[in-house]
C-alpha cells in the first residue's frame, strides 16, 4: 500500500501524541497548526469562536451514524444508561447552526451523525478529527452504528466489522487527492472486534457475527438490487455478484466503512494508530426503516439462494 | 463511451415514451414493471401506500440541493414566486417519515435535498426518477442549486455548468455496476444553459457565467484546500492543480454535477434525453454559510494567484 504521506512529513505529529502512556488524537496536516483560525464549517464550530478544549476535552468515546434522528435516539439512550444527573432536555444539538450534521455530547460520549456515502462522512470525519486534536482529545475510540444490507445471514444480524472492502472485495480504500490515486489500508483493530463480539454473548435473541463488510459508492446498482432506476445486469448475475461476495467471507455491504476505516486509523483514532469499526443493523426503530428492510429483503433474498 | 444498457435491453423502455409531443421521465430497469410494490424506501413513499400520479403527476420543474433547510427555504420563495392561494402553513415535507431527505411541493415545482456527495445524490435521484416515471409525469425539467467553490471567479458569482467534469477534468462519470466499471457521458443541455444565462442579464449585481463545474468525491484532499486534517501536498502544488483546472475551462468544484448530469441524461428529465445542470453560488442566506465561506475563500486565493 502507498503511504499517504512522503517520508519527510512525518515530522509534522505533532508533540502532544508522545505524552507517555495516551494516545492523542493526531491530524496529518503540516499546515494547520500555522493557521490562525480553523473553522469546522460543516460542524458550525471554530478555534476562535469557541473553546474546544473546555467543550469536548473529555470525550472518549464517539459513535457516528447516518441518520440524524437515529444519533439524537442513541444520545437520549446513553443519557439513560450513563444515569447523567443533567436532564434528558439539556441534551442539545451542537451543530445547530447547520443542517449538514448533528452532534449531541453525553458526558464523554459524542453522537454524530454522518448522512450517506464515503464523501459525506469524509467531511464529517476530517473536521471531528481536527475537532478531537484541537480539544487535546486522547485515548478516543470511534464506533459507526449503521444500518446495512446483510448477505447470507438472517434478517436483524449484528456483523462486527473485521476488515473493510471495497467493491472488487480489496481491503482497501483508493482516495483522489487533486489528480492522483492514493490506496490507503482499511485495516481494522480485530482484538477490539473479538471484545465486543464477547460482550455480545451476554445479550439473548440478538444474533452477532465478525465479518468482512463491503463498502460501495452506488445503494441500486452496486449492490446488486434489482429495483434501481437503473438496473443493466440479470437477476443472476447479481446474485453470482453476492455469492462471490460470501465466498469472500463478506457479511453485509454499506457505504462508509472503507474510508471510516482509513481516515481513523491514519489519526489515532484508537490505541497504536488503529480504529474500530461496527456495524449494528437496528433493529425496532422506526427511524431506521429503510435499513431494516433492505437488510430483510437481501437477506432473505441471499438466504434463500445460498442454500 | 460504454453504454450503460447491452443493446437487447433497449426493448425495456416504457411505451408511455412514444406519445406524440410529450417526453415522459422512464427507467432503464426491465424488472420494474413486473414489481408487485415499489418502496422507495429513503423518500418514505411507495406504490402501494400512496397515489403517485394523482400526488405528482403533474410536476414539471424539480430543484434539488444539498441542504434541507435551504430547499425549504427555496419552496417558500417559489409559494411567494407562484403566487398560489394555499398557506405557507400548508407547506410540508412530504418525506417527513423520514430524515433521510426532505420534499415540497409548489405547484409544479418540486423541491428536494441531497446531502453531501455522489452516493448521497444518487439514492435520491434513483427513487425521484421512479417516482416521477410511476406518476407518468412528462416534460420535467430538473435544475441543481448547489453551493460550490469557485476557481478564478469572484465570490459570490453564478456558475451555470455547461459540462460536469471529474477530477481528471475528463466530462466522464465512472459508475461502480456490482464489479464492473461503466462509464458515463455527463453531456448538458447547452441551449438551456445559454437560456438561463440570458435570463441571468435582467437581474442587475448577480454575477454570471457559464463554465464547466469539477465534480469531486472529496471535499478536503480531493479539491486542494490545505485545511483538512490530512494534507500531503505542498501549497504549491495544491495551486498548480487549481490553476490546471481553471485551464481547461473550469470555474468551479462540487461533489454531485457528475451523478447527477449522467443519470438524469440516461432517464429523459429533459426533453431529448438530456437534463440540464446549473450550480446557482447561494447567496445571503443564512443556512449556507460554509458554501459561502467556501466560495469566497477558494475565489480568492485563487484570484490572487491567478493575476
Amino acid at each position: 500500500m502507498a503511504s499517504v504521506l512522503p517520508a519527510s512529513n512525518t515530522s509534522m505529529r505533532s508533540d502532544r501524541n508522545t505524552y507517555v502512556g495516551k494516545s492523542f488524537v493526531h491530524v496529518k496536516n503540516p499546515y494547520l497548526d500555522s493557521m490562525d483560525e480553523d473553522v469546522l464549517y460543516h460542524l458550525d464550530l471554530g478555534t476562535k469562536t469557541h473553546n474546544l478544549p473546555e467543550m469536548f476535552g473529555d470525550v472518549k468515546f464517539v459513535c457516528v451514524g447516518g441518520s440524524p434522528n437515529r444519533m439524537k435516539a442513541f444520545a437520549l439512550f446513553m443519557h439513560k444508561e450513563l444515569r447523567l444527573t443533567d436532564s434528558e432536555e439539556d441534551i442539545k444539538d451542537i451543530c445547530a447552526g447547520t443542517d449538514r450534521y448533528c452532534m449531541y455530547k453525553i458526558g464523554p460520549v459524542l453522537s454524530i451523525s454522518h448522512g450517506m456515502g464515503i464523501p459525506s462522512i469524509s467531511i464529517m470525519l476530517h473536521e471531528l478529527i481536527k475537532l478531537l486534536y484541537h480539544a487535546r482529545c486522547s485515548d478516543v475510540t470511534i464506533i459507526r452504528i449503521g444500518t446495512s444490507g446483510g448477505i447470507g445471514i438472517a434478517p436483524g444480524s449484528v456483523v462486527i466489522t473485521d476488515e473493510a472492502v471495497d467493491s472488487f472485495f480489496k481491503p482497501r480504500f483508493e482516495q483522489v487527492i487533486l489528480d492522483n490515486i492514493v490506496t490507503r489500508s482499511t485495516e481494522l483493530d480485530k482484538e477490539l472486534a473479538e471484545e465486543i463480539f464477547n460482550c455480545s454473548k451476554e445479550i439473548s435473541n440478538f444474533p452477532t457475527l465478525i465479518g468482512h463488510t463491503m463498502c460501495t459508492y452506488d445503494f441500486y446498482e452496486g449492490q446488486g438490487r434489482l429495483d434501481g432506476a437503473l438496473c443493466s445486469f440479470s437477476r443472476e448475475k447479481g446474485l453470482d455478484y453476492l455469492k462471490r461476495a460470501y465466498n469472500a467471507g463478506i457479511r453485509n455491504i454499506e457505504m462508509e466503512s472503507t474510508v471510516f476505516a482509513a481516515m481513523c486509523r491514519l489519526c489515532g483514532l484508537k490505541g497504536t494508530d488503529t480504529c474500530i469499526m461496527m456495524e449494528l443493523v437496528f433493529l425496532l426503530q422506526e427511524s431506521c426503516r429503510d435499513g431494516i428492510e433492505t437488510t430483510k429483503e437481501t437477506a432473505v433474498l441471499s438466504l434463500k439462494q445460498m442454500a
